[in-house]
């Protein structure tokens, strides 16, 4: 099986949002049929050159998708860290290892930025991608808070 | 109390580095006593538009810091998010309601910049931020999973 991982193009915006809303969290979040508030959204993401919007691709489709950001902070010692979010694989491209690979992708590419950390949340109720996680050898550590706000 | 609210500024480095370093964690993760990769990490995070260092100065001296970061995704309708780290009030100054108003600051700040979500994570051992963050309401939703990477 041969993955390319490579940026995000405007044009793959409609199979990422396929992908974001087509999970049991994301159908309710995600509005697919407009694509307007991601085109804006994916402007803002090219444009910072601490973000990394990656698409995996299987011959010639677009099976996958995350969002790397590259945060430097003071702590620990002026430590740079990844922050993986919105993490898909399309779903008839599951239980192929696609996912495995996008993390080790991620996880090189954070190496390349001089990071010293690479950090995700996962929702309670994401049992499998626990199991995930801790297999790619992540630490469940911390806990993670979110406080909705009424903007958009 | 009168509590001021600002951007760090790089004279406020051995303060901020003191305050982080001054935690059951934080002490051995940080060394204090060379602020040069603090320097360069500051240099860093002031020049990049989404990030956003918070000192709190009460009577002149800073007495809290935190790091706010803004980030565009696609997920949730294109939304950006607010991500806290490395949040800390001097030991002297905690029980006075600072973290509290430092909060309130941090979350009306996201909501300026158009955040549709606050989020952050902290470690497992810290209880009694756990009831902060509830106290705050913030919602304890998911797992908060690192990955240590050789890179410094």
């Amino acid at each position: 099986m041969t993955l390319t991982f490579r940026k995000a193009r405007a044009d793959d915006l409609a199979a990422i949002v396929a992908m974001l809303s087509d999970d049991p969290l994301g159908q309710a979040r995600e509005a697919a049929g407009d694509l307007t508030p991601y085109r804006a959204a994916f402007a803002d993401i090219e444009a910072d050159p601490n973000q990394f919007l990656c698409v995996v691709e299987r011959e010639g489709a677009v099976v996958g998708t995350l969002q790397l950001s590259f945060i430097r902070g003071l702590s620990r010692g002026g430590a740079k860290r990844g922050l993986i979010e919105a993490v898909r694989v399309a779903r008839e491209c599951r239980g192929m290892g696609i996912g495995r690979a996008l993390f080790e992708w991620a996880i090189s590419e954070c190496l390349a930025q001089g990071c010293g950390m690479v950090q995700l949340t996962t929702d309670k109720s994401r049992t499998d991608a626990h199991r995930f996680y801790d297999a790619l050898g992540f630490e469940a550590s911390h806990v993670g808070y979110k406080l909705a706000l009424g903007a958009p």
